[in-house]
């Protein structure tokens, strides 16, 4: 039985990642924090948990809290988890670090998209990306391993194989994702305020989105093929999935074909990742960890169509998948 | 032309109160102010009326605003409103008070429900309650007019005619309501967030909701029969509408039928009454003055169903149907 | 390893107990049947299943079916059901019916109410209703259950306990029930057509909705005592999730408190039941086997407020329930 | 006054268009018609304008029917559509034709697109495209107007002046859309059966569209510049509203602030295009006749973001807007 706390408690993620390691056999959680615990007891927070698990949440006192746990899931903001994670593996915990702190390649480009001084430079560049799918081995014996972005995920997993094989120009490539709101977090703001965001649809972020270095860093760290990606979310008014439509130019006479091909090889042995002949839609990934993909022709260009679960693939699944790599569980255990 | 001023304009009320005045062809939109006006500019606030009208808000001075306008829309929380609205009637000009500040009988029931001193205890009980198929007369001649709540509205709309025509039991009154979310304003707050509220019913102010001794105190000033009414509020996952469903014992052999040729009676020559065989539905009153009303049997039971859109009939338009009384024209003027 | 096949298996509750019984460590689902498979592979018809179950939809022959199953779950609409049940019996299968057809107490009530001949009338009043927090001892013992209504669910868990008790009027019950569409079913229908139920709530089925007896009946055969309940369902603007608000007149001084005690002391033991001092709302329950209830004071009157997933509590999740505890396996296996 | 009549009025364009003329000081709608009769009275099909418009559906019978109205606005399918609207004509009535039939430049790229025979193919491109901003002359001397697509609508506007003015290079241009439900009009379908379209995002038409081929012509007609247009429409789950994502290489140095200032001067003496600063979304513009757009830059690309409700500027609206520029009105009457 591997003991698991959660640091940071009280938002979408930790409550989509509490509802699926109820469901693991070889899991306890024992321990939860929150920064401002206003209201202490974990029911009082998420409402759908009561009498499920019977925890209060604590400030965070690394000392106690690593000794009661042999993995600990980071759900806070960038930089406050920096600021907390290097003690918890100095402690000797294993970390699934949900904030996008260790995703990127180097100080220097955090610093430029983030705006602020990274607390644990050292470690950057040194962390497995989160996506087993590309850097399993890595992830299998890391002590911290940096659970990637909702819309990068949506985005490397197509992209990734298809410029590896060299099948796309990494000069073309446009992706344009819709989200729906719980990516946006459970901070109140009037931009998501129920009147606000429904019923309509929003571009935001236009080419100032965190994501954007992020697939490319990634892509590159995993392709060896430097990429120029345009990247554009959109607010869909539904509580969860990402669809990417992203394009990019064929080289060397590749297809529709010839990229489902590539997919299809890539792929054909991972559980959550589905390549499909249809057009896939969010409804059909919704509270699954799978990814589901499909390519298309259209003019010039390939359209390559995926999908995700932003709180599941895109978040607490995904790090329910790297925590069953890290300690030696079928991949599977907890997400089917 | 009648010069309006609008008084507390950056919630919804206020937004679709000019979307109507816009249509007007007797009004001027001449003043606006809010209570804290971080972006000065209307358009800032309501993007959907960039380029339709030029104003900036402003900080209310009465002697300076009553100056430019004839009329005031007040759309502030209660006990705010009653603290400015007796100077602008002072100041010469007439209102139409959005607020709960005018709508009882006596001060000592809105101190009680409201838990607020009230500021302008004097005129409680002598304002006309702003549903002109019930109040007509006393409305034209009005300097003060109270503008209805949402769900008194769609109660009071039914229930008063056959409470006065003695078809009802009125100790037996339920009304369980409906309501999309653009009813609870545009302050934010965990409950409207888009994700806690969307694809969820919530029933909230179970037994404390403020427009339960509203609808008991208008049906008594209507028909001078006391009631007793259990009003039941839930929160809808959609922008706009309320439907009330209303439980009531009739008396002395009354039916369905007799219910309904009592209603279809009483609102023959009224524009914005509907009684329709069919179940009305929200989506049919959306964005409209209408409220559309029937009444089924079941068991021992009338059903009555009434629909209006909270935003029109049961706010901003039921404003202009009053602000029209009150000026002499069309009751339907910027409403059809 | 107990083999299950599903009768019906092209709607949502067979999506639901797919998913449902893809968790079951104890379940192999062996064979599906489709009156009409126009699409012969599963993941044709419920694309979120691809590469989750590797199954054809046959058209139903007895014979072959249950030589390969030990369980079937029928998912047929009434009277097709009551048609094949007894020949699935016959050939050894335990059923647990979806359909409406053995769920009264007698086959005059349902012929009034459904309006077609019974095809198995004998078997009719001689089912355990599939509610195991009520009918526990003859569910684990019998050859066939009739699965709830996902209405009288939500309203027989919390009346059933009350009303034994003699807590409540038995004559003054008003349910006020607010579904989301997928209670609907799949087949398409102008009312169910995106924009003609988005963003509005309707009323439906007033006094004629056949749920409307089976509360009455159920509640009888649990308690001995006859009600006469109102009901009144609408339609919501959400996938799933219902919440039912039932008000009722409490007797020989009894309150919310005490109601509350009732429950609480009733349900103590049961995983699916929670009885809370807040406002249960769907959300909590979504995706979940809980029915969360609270009872509060409003006037003269207890309102009584429960929430539950239709599609799981209402459906495939008290179905899968009911399977459990048919085979002895834990009643939350595959549940949590 | 104009006597108006409707041809296919049982779906959303003719009710948007209904509610629009009634707002209309010098139109009354005099005849309206259906393929399919089944209910005989407006208000039975369109619930929402019961006591509105007193009118039966009739079958079409040219010759009584042109009789009878000045301009008839046909909101038949395509194919459908071009074989009424020639006799209307000879009957000398104008038209509002608001299928793809006349749209296009030549017979043979309709027929490919369509696979149909064109039944009145000599009229085909002699027709005015029903974009004021763009054609108003044409327009206004138009005894037959080709109302415009939807999703051509929110490319075309944005895209004719900037490429026009040689800012954008033709061959670059990916057009990525979101539409509401309401534009896959009103016959059932499972694809828009509430619970398989909300809470999902879909995309559809991939390389296929029809509205592909409309965007390419009508921005060679109006700039003589040949594009080849990537265009990918989305299902979003909501009633009405289209964004279209707009990619584009600028060329010539061309930058985001001068093709802003393209826009801006282009379109600054029209009421329904608003060029904004912030990014525009979809609910500002709902209910309404603007089209409101912007551009950002993103690495090498523009990216374009307009906004409509796709059953006003997308539909109706631009059909009122057009009808007020053939009948020499103020082209803002009824849609203000």
């Amino acid at each position: 039985m591997i003991r698991v706390g959660i640091v940071g408690g009280t938002g979408y993620t930790a409550l989509e990642l509490i509802r699926l390691l109820l469901r693991h056999p070889e899991v306890q959680i024992t321990r939860i924090t929150s920064r401002d615990p206003e209201h202490p007891h974990l029911g009082d927070v998420h409402a759908s948990l009561r009498d499920r698990l019977d925890l209060n949440f604590e400030t965070l006192d690394v000392k106690s809290f690593a000794s009661d746990i042999d993995c600990a899931f980071c759900c806070l903001p960038h930089a406050a988890s920096a600021a907390v994670v290097g003690s918890l593996i100095d402690a000797g915990v294993r970390v699934v670090d949900f904030s996008a702190d260790y995703r990127l390649n180097d100080v220097g480009t955090f610093e430029q998209w983030y705006q602020v001084t990274h607390p644990d430079a050292d470690r950057v560049g040194n962390v497995p990306y989160g996506i087993p799918e590309l850097f399993r081995e890595s992830i299998k014996s890391a002590n911290l391993v940096a659970n990637p972005g909702c819309f990068p995920s949506s985005a490397i997993l197509p992209l990734a194989p298809l410029t590896k094989a060299g099948l796309i120009d990494s000069g073309s490539i446009i992706v344009d994702s819709k989200t729906g709101v719980s990516g946006a977090g459970r901070k109140t703001n009037l931009k998501f305020h129920y009147p606000e965001c429904n019923e309509s649809v929003a571009a935001y972020g236009v080419g100032t989105h965190r994501h954007m270095p992020e697939i490319d860093q990634i892509l590159g760290r995993f392709t060896g093929v430097e990429t120029s990606t345009i990247f554009t979310p959109h607010l869909i008014p539904m509580d969860r999935g990402i669809l990417s439509t992203i394009y990019v130019l064929p080289v060397d006479g590749s297809t529709a074909d010839s990229a489902m091909d590539c997919l299809n090889d890539f792929y054909k042995r991972e559980p959550f990742v589905r390549v499909t002949g249809d057009l896939p839609i969010t409804k059909d990934v919704a509270n699954t960890n799978f990814c589901d993909i499909t390519v298309r022709q259209c003019g010039d260009r390939l359209v390559i169509v995926s999908v995700l679960d932003n709180l599941i693939k895109g978040a607490s699944g995904a790090a329910v998948q790297n925590f069953n790599a890290m300690f030696d569980f079928d991949e599977t255990t907890a997400l089917s």
